[in-house]
């Protein structure tokens, strides 16, 4: 993956010029607490103090997974393109917040069981029509891999282009925190028991078959787990491997990157476990409900922004944050000195 | 006072109605989490369900104290007129979060020791200049305290008449965390030790000092804290008096009302000590760095939306919480249904 050679670690010297330029601002020292942190990394992304967040965008990934004929959802697979379509027609909690907070938000197909007809709003990259059950075989090719990550390199791209200066990602594909779970469990090593959530809302019976289908699918594929793209490959989603390109490819762009909750963050850690320079591009949304996240989050030593509860993926949790991010950045950018605005410092 | 007659407590049967609509949202039951409490809530407050957060404004109140003289602060009393100035010139956090994130500010002085030129931007509300040192007599005579408290009221009604259907509430006033931190304590019972914070940034002499303000503050009025306008009047601050008439007057309005941190969230106990029916308009924005912000929040049983270390006051976290309840009340009322998008629900 040519884009690898492109990603360079951020500029840990640009943080502390930044924390220098912090103590000049007018507030006490330290009193924005997490948000002197953001903007701070975010110079240190940039390279400079010159930071701006004025040009945010969501991509919002959507695939389908074969392992849901294990019945590892309560919500039949067609629901992935209903909600795509719903996306288009801009019903969904993502386009409610995306309006409310002045997001650009750009929709993918890489590859759902049911395309939806061509729309200027839609873009496509269908891979194939879902991955395959990986509780019988890989879930995808290295050609399907291959195709799913470029998929998401190409959208950074266009954002980086398009002149975003500030990126989000998220996702759509019922039954992929089965497949989220099982990667966490591949990258961390935590027993599964603790890894498993309800995803979208599962029961007890489909919690039990969710928990039986990700055992089975890593016990299957257990000797190409070492590496991210044997992860990916065997029990990834064509989302997933696209949300880990888009990763690559705005790292090496110089973005700030915002991840939504689980199922993007194990997409992330992937991106992480390619390239390790990546983590320092990445900013955690939220906590998820998922019990996973929080694993995930501990392996990159990041702490999310916001803890609510949220559990619906689609980068609703990521548009959010970005709000906090811009705010950050408006305040380092924005803000006057004790000297220029003659307020005596202690 | 006249606006306790004129408040009723929200109509809490509207959160069970609002539930009922999330759950024909398009998203998996519960999954905004926190979000979809808020959404109701609002519900609650309006009446309703056609829920609007469109036109949030911020007011921030300013005042001096006279108990300044013991040395509670690293810095100087005139730094509360030098930063209303930097408000009035756009150059605080609170001016570019306000620009960042859209929201309207308005700046009203209630009693700072040094008056500002005039302005258009500057509301003059001053009650006199500056509070009296709690230490030695009451911080304000019933006069100065009936004055702060209407400042509060009129800037409530005012955001009403101008159509605000959100607000929020900050303050300036160097040592108004040593005055917050003896309301607490009235309020709370809970040991000083375990209320006082560093403010904007005390050292330990400075803290010592602050410490024995408090514990003498409060000895001398023991007999006169246990009514919320017997404290505002031994220890209170002018700023504090109008932020607790403001919430008084805009929970008189039914509206969403944002509290900032620890001061801001003082000023709102009091208020609810004199009128219980205020808790259902009151939304904490952010968990302080302050320990006194604690107790009070768990006597009001309400939970921070944000949880960012900030301790900066201004405003500043009600600021990022209103994006939040903006956003939760675009999905409430911006989704579609599983019926009107054609999305199959489990």
């Amino acid at each position: 993956m040519k884009v690898l050679d492109r990603i360079s670690a951020v500029d840990g010297a640009w943080i502390e010029v930044a924390a220098q330029r912090q103590m000049q601002l007018t507030k006490p020292p330290g009193s924005l607490g997490r948000l002197e942190e953001v903007a701070n990394r975010c110079a240190a992304i940039k390279g400079g103090l010159a930071i701006t967040a004025s040009r945010p965008r969501i991509v919002l990934f959507a695939g389908d997974h074969g392992v849901c004929e294990e019945g590892v959802s309560m919500y039949p697979q067609a629901v992935t393109s209903q909600m795509v379509a719903n996306f288009l027609g801009g019903g969904a909690a993502i386009n409610a917040f995306a309006r409310s907070l002045g997001i650009d938000l750009k929709v993918v197909d890489v590859g759902m069981v049911s395309p939806l007809p061509q729309s200027s709003e839609l873009i496509v990259r269908r891979v194939s029509p879902g991955t395959r059950n990986f509780c019988k075989t890989q879930a995808m090719t290295l050609d399907e891999f291959d195709d799913a990550l470029d998929a998401g390199v190409a959208l950074a791209r266009d954002a980086a282009i398009a002149g975003c200066d500030l990126v989000g990602f998220g996702e759509m594909g019922i039954g992929n925190t089965t497949s989220a779970c099982a990667i966490a469990v591949a990258l961390t090593g935590q027993p599964v028991e603790t890894v498993i959530g309800m995803g979208a809302g599962a029961d007890a019976e489909c919690m039990a078959r969710k928990l039986s289908a990700i055992q089975r699918g890593l016990a299957l594929h257990a000797a190409r787990l070492s590496d991210a793209k044997g992860i990916l490959m065997s029990v990834g989603g064509f989302e997933i491997a696209a949300m880990c390109g888009f990763c690559l490819e705005a790292s090496a762009r110089r973005l700030p990157i915002v991840m939504d909750g689980f199922i993007a963050t194990a997409a992330a850690a992937l991106a992480v476990r390619m390239c390790p320079a990546v983590s320092g591009y990445l900013f955690a949304a939220h906590r998820s409900a998922e019990p996973g996240h929080g694993h995930l989050l501990k392996m990159l030593e990041l702490e999310p922004l916001l803890d609510l509860g949220l559990r619906l993926g689609e980068g609703t949790g990521a548009a959010l944050a970005m709000k906090l991010i811009q705010a950050s950045v408006a305040a380092f950018t924005g803000m006057a000195t004790f000297d220029s605005a003659g307020v005596t410092n202690k």
